[in-house]
């Protein structure tokens, strides 16, 4: 413990840290249960993602309306690829630096299902409008950022495509009234700079016990308001867009949207939280889907949770109560905490399943609580891999992703770009 | 809209994706005025910040104790460099990781407030102990964590030197009673290559009216722990480390802790928030922290808020109802939502302060509703800057980070290293 204070070399000023989750040393062949990546990890099972890309795929297919997934969830470059090859029309996503991780991921079409305001989120995607085979789509919902888009589009002599939003009162944005959209739409004709092609609406806001059928009654709005300008050929391509859905009530979008003529319009689903799924809010959302479509799903096989954060046990200070090395700075905890999916002690052969009466009660930073029967077989430097609630604000927490095959082994360490 | 699927070029797939809330094309000379930034952007006003690094730098001086910042809240190399620089004695960090990032900022001196669990994050620290420059101190409260780091050190062939973690029932890690501290003080004397030389507490888990008479009874008792464990001639180093604090009770910690034979210990605290500071509960807990000083403050000034997220106006889709363009995604909201405390529409000389009513009452992932009196002059595309509430969940939500004269020039894009 000595005074002196060495100064390390001044290269070491300029190394880059190293991403939580992943391997220190070099180290060719990873495998989780071998202890080789740093704890704790984010983990993506690849079959359970395979089956996801692939199930959301089918299903948009046989409802016969296009798949735009939300990027937003995941902004994982690898999994937009893999999307992007199944099938999906684009990508979607939340604001122009998503975009333009989109568009370097070698996305060529994105929706950004939201306002583009602001200089400096305009001229990001004017850099990428530049690129002629790149197409763009963006929200608009008031003559004040119709006018400011207008005039910066104007100027950089380019055309940005628009999508009126429809919103609900008391919801998020979007025009409420037949009013507002007239004044939009009026305002939207005076910017030669701007090209309607389409109308959008985001369900996902409206709750409540009845919330299907005001659902139903919201979307057959918007799909009336769609047809209505298209009737009085407000559109300036030949076919609009018609796009709703989140991964909650895409199946109602689809009820709605795909009954359009498809001479005139793409109907256009987005949800993004499909794609890893989880075991909280987004499992039980995708039940009542189950439920609604009954019978009538034409797709095999279902979504599967993907991800998991595997953490240690890292103190046991009172019997039955376990400190996990996993918090808030880890996983997401506004939708439900984390939950124990796996037990494995290094050196037993397979993980196994935890007991039911295992449970995460409370989170901190950088540490989670475990309760669990003071009996049972748990161990200081034991391996809990927990399944989460609300995939989005976990992803945020990561840089790298482990992606492993259902043997535990990591077959590739992959860049979020949030 | 056509159907053709034009590939970019290969190498664009391994452009990096660019960071939200930063400059997109070059741009010498940043103002936020100017709109150069793409918002949201986390912003810290670098006068409040230096401010802040020096008030709590010369408070420990005042109590004679020394400082080692939790480097957890920001994970900013250029900021732990700067608490280096202001004479802090070490850096605090969570994980192993966190340590490697310290270490490759230049850190010489770490200490992480937390058990190293796990032949990964073991294996992190051995990297870091290769070189004998750096000073490298951890946690233990069990008898099998002791065993788990005496076995992997010793195979290494390295001492690493430990601190005694003395907890509380209900709290967090640490040993609870003294049957405990002596186990695991007996393990360690067994383990050749661990090396006891200090006691680490954390009173931030102790809540309650009354709390502080709850935390002064405990530290005593964990003060009285360290001078038994020296009378007994167990710890491995002359001068032992006695360490309690985060940043809302440093001044109870420094009360209880500068009062040891200072020849014996090295009292030191570890706070963390003080650097960034906010407008809510760390606010709060200095305004306590200065009523429990008083007069007795030899420490001129006060911690002052440093970090806002900049964001836009982005849809008034009803009177008095504005969607920002800041989210989950972006703000700390476990402890209060943010808070609007500019306005400024692009033109305008300067920002105003907004009108006390104007409130944050909701937020989603990419969205916050903020509420406002209909007949004030709000526009979109008006610029609204916000303080918030807990930074360390702030900050991980960033991977770069504007730092700002105080006429919102940017004078750096830092890195944090999450």
């Amino acid at each position: 413990m000595s005074d002196s204070a060495p100064v390390h070399p001044t290269s070491a000023y300029f190394r880059p840290a190293l991403d939580k989750g992943t391997a220190g040393a070099s180290a060719p062949t990873l495998n989780l249960l071998s202890e080789a990546v740093s704890l704790p990890a984010a983990v993506i099972y690849q079959s359970r993602l395979d089956n996801n890309v692939s199930w959301m795929q089918r299903f948009a297919a046989s409802r016969g309306v296009a798949l735009a997934p939300h990027g937003k969830t995941t902004m994982t470059p690898a999994f937009f690829q893999r999307q992007r090859d199944a099938g999906a029309w684009g990508l979607t996503v939340a604001t122009a630096p998503q975009a333009t991780a989109a568009y370097r991921a070698g996305i060529d079409r994105v929706l950004m299902a939201n306002q583009l305001v602001g200089r400096g989120n305009m001229a990001l995607v004017a850099e990428l409008l530049a690129d002629a085979s790149f197409e763009f789509y963006c929200l608009v919902d008031s003559v004040a950022n119709v006018e400011q888009l207008g005039r910066y589009f104007k100027a950089c002599g380019l055309t940005l495509n628009v999508l009126l939003e429809i919103g609900v009162t008391g919801g998020r944005c979007g025009c409420r009234t037949q009013e507002q959209v007239e004044t939009v739409c009026a305002a939207i004709a005076r910017e030669p700079s701007l090209a309607l092609v389409g109308v959008e609406t985001y369900e996902g806001v409206i709750g409540g016990a009845d919330a299907p059928a005001k659902i139903r009654e919201h979307l057959l709005k918007v799909r009336n308001i769609a047809e209505l300008l298209m009737q009085r050929g407000l559109f300036a391509a030949d076919k609009a867009i018609l796009t709703g859905a989140g991964s909650a009530w895409y199946d109602i979008v689809c009820d709605v949207f795909a009954e359009v003529d498809t001479e005139l319009f793409v109907p256009l689903i987005r949800p993004g939280c499909y794609l890893i799924h989880d075991q909280g809010i987004y499992m039980e959302a995708q039940q009542k889907v189950r439920e609604r479509l009954g019978d009538s799903c034409a797709v095999s096989g279902d979504l599967q949770s993907a991800l998991e954060i595997w953490a240690y046990v890292q103190s046991i200070p009172e019997p039955g109560e376990a400190v996990l090395t996993l918090g808030k700075r880890d996983a997401a905890f506004d939708a439900g905490l984390p939950q124990p999916s796996l037990h494995y002690r290094p050196g037993w052969q397979v993980p196994v399943t935890p007991p039911p009466e295992w449970e995460v009660y409370h989170i901190m930073d950088q540490h989670s609580a475990m309760r669990f029967d003071p009996n049972a077989d748990l161990n200081v430097g034991d391996i809990i891999a927990l399944s989460t609630s609300h995939p989005c604000l976990t992803f945020d927490k990561w840089r790298k992703l482990n992606v492993i095959d259902d043997n535990y082994n990591v077959l590739e360490q992959v860049d979020t770009c949030f």
